[in-house]
Protein backbone atom coordinates (compact mmCIF):
# COMPACT_ATOMS: atom_id res chain seq x y z
CA UNK A 1 0.00 0.00 0.00
CA UNK A 2 1.31 3.36 -0.87
CA UNK A 3 1.24 6.32 1.87
CA UNK A 4 -1.02 8.16 -0.49
CA UNK A 5 -3.46 5.04 -0.35
CA UNK A 6 -3.07 4.66 3.04
CA UNK A 7 -3.82 8.07 3.78
CA UNK A 8 -7.05 8.22 1.33
CA UNK A 9 -8.05 5.05 3.23
CA UNK A 10 -7.79 6.33 6.48
CA UNK A 11 -9.83 9.57 5.73
CA UNK A 12 -12.60 6.86 4.15
CA UNK A 13 -16.05 6.96 6.39
CA UNK A 14 -15.39 3.16 6.30
CA UNK A 15 -14.61 2.23 9.24
CA UNK A 16 -10.92 0.21 9.17
CA UNK A 17 -8.06 1.30 8.73
CA UNK A 18 -8.30 3.61 11.61
CA UNK A 19 -7.00 4.72 14.77
CA UNK A 20 -5.24 1.49 15.51
CA UNK A 21 -4.03 1.16 12.63
CA UNK A 22 -2.49 5.16 11.62
CA UNK A 23 -0.97 4.56 15.91
CA UNK A 24 0.67 1.20 15.07
CA UNK A 25 2.22 3.34 11.50
CA UNK A 26 3.46 6.23 13.66
CA UNK A 27 5.10 4.00 16.03
CA UNK A 28 6.75 1.81 13.02
CA UNK A 29 7.69 5.54 11.56
CA UNK A 30 8.89 6.87 15.14
CA UNK A 31 11.24 2.91 15.57
CA UNK A 32 12.41 3.49 12.22
CA UNK A 33 13.83 7.01 12.82
CA UNK A 34 15.62 4.90 15.87
CA UNK A 35 17.33 2.57 13.79
CA UNK A 36 18.37 5.39 11.65
CA UNK A 37 19.76 6.91 14.11
CA UNK A 38 21.49 4.17 15.80
CA UNK A 39 23.01 3.51 13.00
CA UNK A 40 24.86 6.63 12.07
CA UNK A 41 28.65 6.82 12.79
CA UNK A 42 29.26 8.32 16.41
CA UNK A 43 30.19 11.58 16.88
CA UNK A 44 30.53 10.92 20.71
CA UNK A 45 33.30 9.12 22.09
CA UNK A 46 31.36 6.09 23.48
CA UNK A 47 33.06 3.61 25.71
CA UNK A 48 33.20 -0.15 24.50
CA UNK A 49 29.91 -0.69 26.73
CA UNK A 50 28.13 1.97 25.55
CA UNK A 51 28.99 1.09 21.63
CA UNK A 52 27.65 -2.26 22.55
CA UNK A 53 24.41 -0.84 24.24
CA UNK A 54 23.62 1.18 21.27
CA UNK A 55 24.42 -2.07 18.92
CA UNK A 56 21.68 -4.16 20.86
CA UNK A 57 19.08 -1.26 20.86
CA UNK A 58 19.63 -0.79 17.20
CA UNK A 59 19.00 -5.08 16.86
CA UNK A 60 16.32 -4.78 18.84
CA UNK A 61 14.65 -1.52 17.44
CA UNK A 62 14.57 -3.17 13.67
CA UNK A 63 12.50 -6.11 15.05
CA UNK A 64 10.13 -4.05 16.87
CA UNK A 65 9.86 -1.85 13.60
CA UNK A 66 8.79 -4.64 11.47
CA UNK A 67 6.02 -5.88 14.11
CA UNK A 68 4.21 -2.51 14.64
CA UNK A 69 4.56 -3.05 10.36
CA UNK A 70 2.45 -6.29 11.12
CA UNK A 71 0.35 -4.67 14.10
CA UNK A 72 -1.06 -2.26 11.42
CA UNK A 73 -2.47 -4.74 9.80
CA UNK A 74 -3.32 -6.88 12.14
CA UNK A 75 -5.21 -4.06 13.78
CA UNK A 76 -7.75 -3.84 10.59
CA UNK A 77 -8.02 -7.46 10.05
CA UNK A 78 -9.29 -7.62 14.20
CA UNK A 79 -12.02 -4.86 13.67
CA UNK A 80 -13.69 -6.06 10.68
CA UNK A 81 -13.69 -9.60 12.44
CA UNK A 82 -15.57 -8.20 14.97
CA UNK A 83 -17.56 -6.02 12.78
CA UNK A 84 -18.07 -9.31 10.69
CA UNK A 85 -19.08 -10.99 14.58
CA UNK A 86 -21.81 -8.24 14.78
CA UNK A 87 -23.35 -9.15 10.88
CA UNK A 88 -24.50 -12.76 12.19
CA UNK A 89 -28.00 -13.92 12.13
CA UNK A 90 -29.74 -13.50 15.63
CA UNK A 91 -32.91 -14.77 14.44
CA UNK A 92 -33.24 -17.96 16.33
CA UNK A 93 -31.81 -18.48 20.25
CA UNK A 94 -28.65 -20.66 19.17
CA UNK A 95 -28.13 -17.63 16.53
CA UNK A 96 -27.81 -15.93 19.13
CA UNK A 97 -25.60 -17.34 21.69
CA UNK A 98 -23.44 -18.39 19.01
CA UNK A 99 -23.13 -14.32 17.64
CA UNK A 100 -22.13 -13.40 21.27
CA UNK A 101 -19.51 -15.84 21.64
CA UNK A 102 -18.45 -14.50 18.01
CA UNK A 103 -18.52 -11.17 19.38
CA UNK A 104 -16.30 -11.57 22.95
CA UNK A 105 -13.96 -13.76 20.69
CA UNK A 106 -13.44 -10.82 18.16
CA UNK A 107 -13.55 -8.19 20.23
CA UNK A 108 -10.72 -9.96 22.31
CA UNK A 109 -8.83 -10.19 19.47
CA UNK A 110 -9.06 -5.96 19.17
CA UNK A 111 -7.88 -5.87 22.67
CA UNK A 112 -4.94 -7.94 22.52
CA UNK A 113 -3.70 -6.28 18.99
CA UNK A 114 -3.78 -2.79 20.46
CA UNK A 115 -2.19 -4.34 24.02
CA UNK A 116 0.45 -5.16 21.61
CA UNK A 117 0.69 -2.12 19.66
CA UNK A 118 1.20 -0.28 23.11
CA UNK A 119 3.80 -2.99 23.93
CA UNK A 120 5.69 -2.85 20.96
CA UNK A 121 6.22 1.19 21.12
CA UNK A 122 6.76 0.97 24.98
CA UNK A 123 9.95 -1.26 24.37
CA UNK A 124 10.92 0.78 21.41
CA UNK A 125 10.63 3.93 23.68
CA UNK A 126 12.98 1.92 26.49
CA UNK A 127 15.48 1.30 23.25
CA UNK A 128 15.67 4.97 22.23
CA UNK A 129 16.63 6.34 25.44
CA UNK A 130 20.12 4.35 24.93
CA UNK A 131 19.91 6.26 21.55
CA UNK A 132 18.86 9.25 23.09
CA UNK A 133 21.83 8.82 25.65
CA UNK A 134 24.80 7.43 23.08
CA UNK A 135 23.63 7.88 19.45
CA UNK A 136 25.20 10.89 17.48
CA UNK A 137 23.84 14.37 18.77
CA UNK A 138 23.33 15.65 15.52
CA UNK A 139 20.26 13.98 14.87
CA UNK A 140 18.75 14.46 18.26
CA UNK A 141 16.05 16.09 16.47
CA UNK A 142 14.89 12.91 15.07
CA UNK A 143 15.21 11.33 18.45
CA UNK A 144 12.78 14.06 19.69
CA UNK A 145 10.43 13.40 16.71
CA UNK A 146 10.46 9.31 17.10
CA UNK A 147 9.79 9.68 20.83
CA UNK A 148 7.17 11.60 20.45
CA UNK A 149 5.58 9.49 17.78
CA UNK A 150 6.01 6.62 19.83
CA UNK A 151 4.33 8.23 22.87
CA UNK A 152 1.45 9.04 20.46
CA UNK A 153 1.28 6.28 18.92
CA UNK A 154 1.35 4.67 22.69
CA UNK A 155 -1.58 6.48 24.12
CA UNK A 156 -4.07 5.50 20.97
CA UNK A 157 -3.15 2.21 21.50
CA UNK A 158 -4.35 2.24 25.20
CA UNK A 159 -7.19 4.31 24.07
CA UNK A 160 -7.94 1.58 21.83
CA UNK A 161 -7.51 -1.73 24.22
CA UNK A 162 -9.57 0.58 27.02
CA UNK A 163 -12.45 0.84 24.37
CA UNK A 164 -12.64 -2.77 23.23
CA UNK A 165 -12.02 -3.79 27.01
CA UNK A 166 -15.67 -1.98 27.34
CA UNK A 167 -17.53 -4.72 25.50
CA UNK A 168 -16.02 -7.61 26.96
CA UNK A 169 -17.47 -9.52 29.65
CA UNK A 170 -14.39 -11.96 31.10
CA UNK A 171 -13.62 -9.94 34.15
CA UNK A 172 -10.22 -12.40 34.82
CA UNK A 173 -9.09 -11.33 31.40
CA UNK A 174 -10.39 -7.38 31.49
CA UNK A 175 -8.58 -6.78 34.92
CA UNK A 176 -5.30 -8.73 33.35
CA UNK A 177 -5.77 -6.60 30.38
CA UNK A 178 -6.23 -3.47 32.32
CA UNK A 179 -3.26 -4.09 34.40
CA UNK A 180 -0.82 -4.98 32.35
CA UNK A 181 -2.26 -1.69 29.89
CA UNK A 182 -1.41 0.69 33.25
CA UNK A 183 2.10 -0.57 33.80
CA UNK A 184 3.27 -0.63 30.02
CA UNK A 185 1.61 2.77 30.14
CA UNK A 186 3.42 4.44 32.64
CA UNK A 187 6.82 2.52 31.63
CA UNK A 188 6.53 4.29 28.15
CA UNK A 189 5.85 7.72 29.41
CA UNK A 190 8.68 7.44 32.19
CA UNK A 191 11.55 6.37 29.16
CA UNK A 192 10.16 8.92 26.83
CA UNK A 193 10.39 11.71 29.49
CA UNK A 194 13.64 10.51 29.80
CA UNK A 195 14.59 9.66 26.13
CA UNK A 196 13.06 13.55 25.68
CA UNK A 197 15.56 15.06 28.33
CA UNK A 198 18.86 13.31 26.41
CA UNK A 199 17.49 14.57 23.25
CA UNK A 200 17.40 18.22 24.26
CA UNK A 201 19.78 20.17 21.73
CA UNK B 1 5.95 5.52 -2.32
CA UNK B 2 4.66 2.87 -0.63
CA UNK B 3 4.50 1.99 3.69
CA UNK B 4 7.45 -0.04 3.46
CA UNK B 5 9.59 2.07 1.61
CA UNK B 6 8.95 4.62 3.65
CA UNK B 7 9.98 2.82 6.93
CA UNK B 8 12.92 1.38 5.13
CA UNK B 9 13.85 4.89 4.01
CA UNK B 10 13.59 6.41 7.74
CA UNK B 11 15.69 3.54 8.60
CA UNK B 12 18.40 4.14 6.42
CA UNK B 13 21.53 5.95 8.05
CA UNK B 14 20.57 8.76 5.53
CA UNK B 15 19.73 11.69 6.12
CA UNK B 16 16.59 12.15 4.44
CA UNK B 17 13.92 11.34 4.84
CA UNK B 18 14.29 12.06 8.37
CA UNK B 19 11.62 13.33 11.38
CA UNK B 20 10.44 16.21 9.37
CA UNK B 21 9.31 14.14 6.83
CA UNK B 22 7.94 11.30 9.80
CA UNK B 23 6.08 14.24 11.45
CA UNK B 24 4.77 15.25 8.39
CA UNK B 25 2.88 12.15 7.26
CA UNK B 26 2.19 11.47 10.69
CA UNK B 27 0.17 14.62 10.98
CA UNK B 28 -1.14 13.72 7.72
CA UNK B 29 -2.52 10.30 9.18
CA UNK B 30 -4.31 12.63 12.16
CA UNK B 31 -6.03 14.77 9.46
CA UNK B 32 -7.39 11.98 7.50
CA UNK B 33 -8.56 10.29 10.70
CA UNK B 34 -10.48 13.65 11.47
CA UNK B 35 -11.64 13.69 7.75
CA UNK B 36 -12.90 10.01 8.33
CA UNK B 37 -14.76 11.04 11.54
CA UNK B 38 -15.96 13.95 10.01
CA UNK B 39 -17.68 12.27 7.21
CA UNK B 40 -19.55 9.30 9.22
CA UNK B 41 -23.23 9.71 9.87
CA UNK B 42 -23.89 11.52 12.96
CA UNK B 43 -25.15 9.76 15.67
CA UNK B 44 -25.96 13.00 17.47
CA UNK B 45 -28.69 15.65 17.43
CA UNK B 46 -26.83 18.58 15.78
CA UNK B 47 -28.24 21.63 15.10
CA UNK B 48 -27.87 23.47 11.90
CA UNK B 49 -25.27 25.67 12.76
CA UNK B 50 -23.08 22.79 14.24
CA UNK B 51 -23.85 20.39 11.37
CA UNK B 52 -22.75 23.27 9.05
CA UNK B 53 -19.43 23.82 11.72
CA UNK B 54 -18.91 19.90 10.77
CA UNK B 55 -19.06 20.31 6.84
CA UNK B 56 -16.46 23.49 6.89
CA UNK B 57 -14.35 21.43 9.35
CA UNK B 58 -14.05 18.50 7.01
CA UNK B 59 -13.60 20.85 3.71
CA UNK B 60 -10.75 22.36 5.63
CA UNK B 61 -9.28 19.57 7.07
CA UNK B 62 -9.69 17.74 3.68
CA UNK B 63 -6.95 20.26 2.07
CA UNK B 64 -4.74 20.10 5.23
CA UNK B 65 -4.25 16.41 4.68
CA UNK B 66 -3.35 17.00 1.50
CA UNK B 67 -1.16 19.94 2.61
CA UNK B 68 0.92 18.07 4.70
CA UNK B 69 1.75 15.08 2.21
CA UNK B 70 3.01 17.40 0.07
CA UNK B 71 5.19 18.67 2.81
CA UNK B 72 6.41 15.67 3.55
CA UNK B 73 8.11 15.28 -0.07
CA UNK B 74 9.07 19.20 1.01
CA UNK B 75 10.70 18.60 3.86
CA UNK B 76 13.23 15.97 2.51
CA UNK B 77 14.07 18.33 -0.96
CA UNK B 78 15.07 21.02 1.69
CA UNK B 79 17.11 19.44 3.73
CA UNK B 80 18.72 17.80 0.66
CA UNK B 81 19.15 21.50 -0.37
CA UNK B 82 20.95 22.03 2.95
CA UNK B 83 23.29 19.33 2.61
CA UNK B 84 24.30 20.50 -1.22
CA UNK B 85 25.05 23.63 -0.44
CA UNK B 86 27.72 22.51 2.61
CA UNK B 87 29.04 20.58 -0.08
CA UNK B 88 29.62 23.34 -2.24
CA UNK B 89 33.12 24.31 -2.98
CA UNK B 90 34.93 26.76 -0.49
CA UNK B 91 38.86 27.11 -2.42
CA UNK B 92 38.80 30.81 -3.09
CA UNK B 93 36.98 33.46 -1.17
CA UNK B 94 34.14 34.23 -4.13
CA UNK B 95 33.54 29.94 -3.66
CA UNK B 96 33.54 30.96 0.04
CA UNK B 97 31.27 33.80 -0.15
CA UNK B 98 28.74 31.85 -2.57
CA UNK B 99 28.78 29.12 -0.44
CA UNK B 100 27.43 30.84 2.83
CA UNK B 101 25.08 32.89 0.44
CA UNK B 102 23.69 29.24 -0.28
CA UNK B 103 23.89 27.82 2.83
CA UNK B 104 22.02 30.61 4.43
CA UNK B 105 18.95 30.14 1.60
CA UNK B 106 18.65 26.43 2.28
CA UNK B 107 18.55 26.65 5.69
CA UNK B 108 15.77 29.17 5.28
CA UNK B 109 14.03 27.00 3.45
CA UNK B 110 14.48 24.40 5.95
CA UNK B 111 13.35 26.50 8.77
CA UNK B 112 10.02 27.69 6.51
CA UNK B 113 9.12 24.18 5.80
CA UNK B 114 8.72 22.53 8.82
CA UNK B 115 6.84 26.06 10.13
CA UNK B 116 4.61 25.12 7.54
CA UNK B 117 4.35 22.14 8.58
CA UNK B 118 3.45 23.23 12.11
CA UNK B 119 1.00 25.96 10.85
CA UNK B 120 -0.83 23.32 8.79
CA UNK B 121 -1.02 20.72 12.42
CA UNK B 122 -2.38 23.53 14.27
CA UNK B 123 -5.03 24.21 12.20
CA UNK B 124 -5.74 20.63 11.67
CA UNK B 125 -6.43 20.31 15.16
CA UNK B 126 -8.07 23.69 15.28
CA UNK B 127 -10.54 21.84 12.89
CA UNK B 128 -10.30 18.85 14.72
CA UNK B 129 -11.64 20.55 18.06
CA UNK B 130 -15.04 20.58 15.84
CA UNK B 131 -14.61 17.04 15.31
CA UNK B 132 -14.66 16.17 18.75
CA UNK B 133 -17.36 18.44 19.86
CA UNK B 134 -19.88 17.32 17.00
CA UNK B 135 -19.02 14.57 15.29
CA UNK B 136 -20.60 10.76 15.89
CA UNK B 137 -19.07 9.93 19.50
CA UNK B 138 -18.52 6.04 18.08
CA UNK B 139 -15.62 7.56 16.62
CA UNK B 140 -14.02 9.12 19.74
CA UNK B 141 -10.73 6.91 19.82
CA UNK B 142 -10.11 7.56 16.75
CA UNK B 143 -10.44 11.46 17.45
CA UNK B 144 -8.23 10.96 19.88
CA UNK B 145 -5.59 9.18 17.99
CA UNK B 146 -5.45 12.05 15.44
CA UNK B 147 -5.31 14.84 17.67
CA UNK B 148 -1.99 12.93 19.73
CA UNK B 149 -0.66 12.47 16.34
CA UNK B 150 -1.18 15.68 14.99
CA UNK B 151 0.36 17.35 18.66
CA UNK B 152 3.28 15.01 18.57
CA UNK B 153 3.47 16.08 14.90
CA UNK B 154 3.58 19.95 15.95
CA UNK B 155 6.01 19.14 18.37
CA UNK B 156 8.83 17.59 16.07
CA UNK B 157 7.76 20.19 13.23
CA UNK B 158 8.68 22.81 15.96
CA UNK B 159 11.79 20.95 16.85
CA UNK B 160 12.88 21.21 13.55
CA UNK B 161 12.15 25.07 12.83
CA UNK B 162 14.27 25.70 16.16
CA UNK B 163 17.37 23.29 15.04
CA UNK B 164 17.93 24.98 11.41
CA UNK B 165 16.72 28.57 13.08
CA UNK B 166 20.15 28.25 14.78
CA UNK B 167 22.40 28.32 11.58
CA UNK B 168 21.06 31.61 10.31
CA UNK B 169 21.61 34.69 10.69
CA UNK B 170 19.11 37.51 9.39
CA UNK B 171 18.18 38.06 12.73
CA UNK B 172 15.04 40.40 12.18
CA UNK B 173 13.84 36.38 10.14
CA UNK B 174 14.82 34.58 13.41
CA UNK B 175 12.94 36.57 15.56
CA UNK B 176 9.83 36.55 13.02
CA UNK B 177 9.86 32.97 12.98
CA UNK B 178 10.35 32.13 16.25
CA UNK B 179 7.57 34.68 17.57
CA UNK B 180 4.97 32.71 14.95
CA UNK B 181 6.55 29.30 16.46
CA UNK B 182 5.48 30.26 19.95
CA UNK B 183 2.20 31.15 18.57
CA UNK B 184 1.05 28.24 16.87
CA UNK B 185 2.87 25.74 19.44
CA UNK B 186 0.76 27.54 21.96
CA UNK B 187 -2.65 27.28 19.58
CA UNK B 188 -2.26 23.86 19.28
CA UNK B 189 -1.09 22.44 22.67
CA UNK B 190 -4.68 24.65 23.93
CA UNK B 191 -7.00 23.62 20.91
CA UNK B 192 -5.64 19.67 21.28
CA UNK B 193 -5.96 19.72 24.81
CA UNK B 194 -10.07 20.89 24.39
CA UNK B 195 -10.28 18.44 21.88
CA UNK B 196 -9.19 15.69 23.52
CA UNK B 197 -11.48 16.48 26.54
CA UNK B 198 -14.32 16.33 23.91
CA UNK B 199 -13.02 13.05 23.06
CA UNK B 200 -13.10 11.12 25.87
CA UNK B 201 -14.91 7.93 26.11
Amino acid sequence: MTVAQLLSALASPDPTPGGGTAAAIAGAMGTSLLVMVSGLAKSRNNTDDEKAALLNARAALELIAATLSSLADADTASFDAVMAAYRLPKATDEDKAARTTAIQQALRGATVVPLDTLRACAAAIEHGRIVAEHGNRSAASDVGVAIGLLNAAADGAAANVQINLGGLKDEAFKTATATEMSRLTEAAAAHAAAAMRSAEP
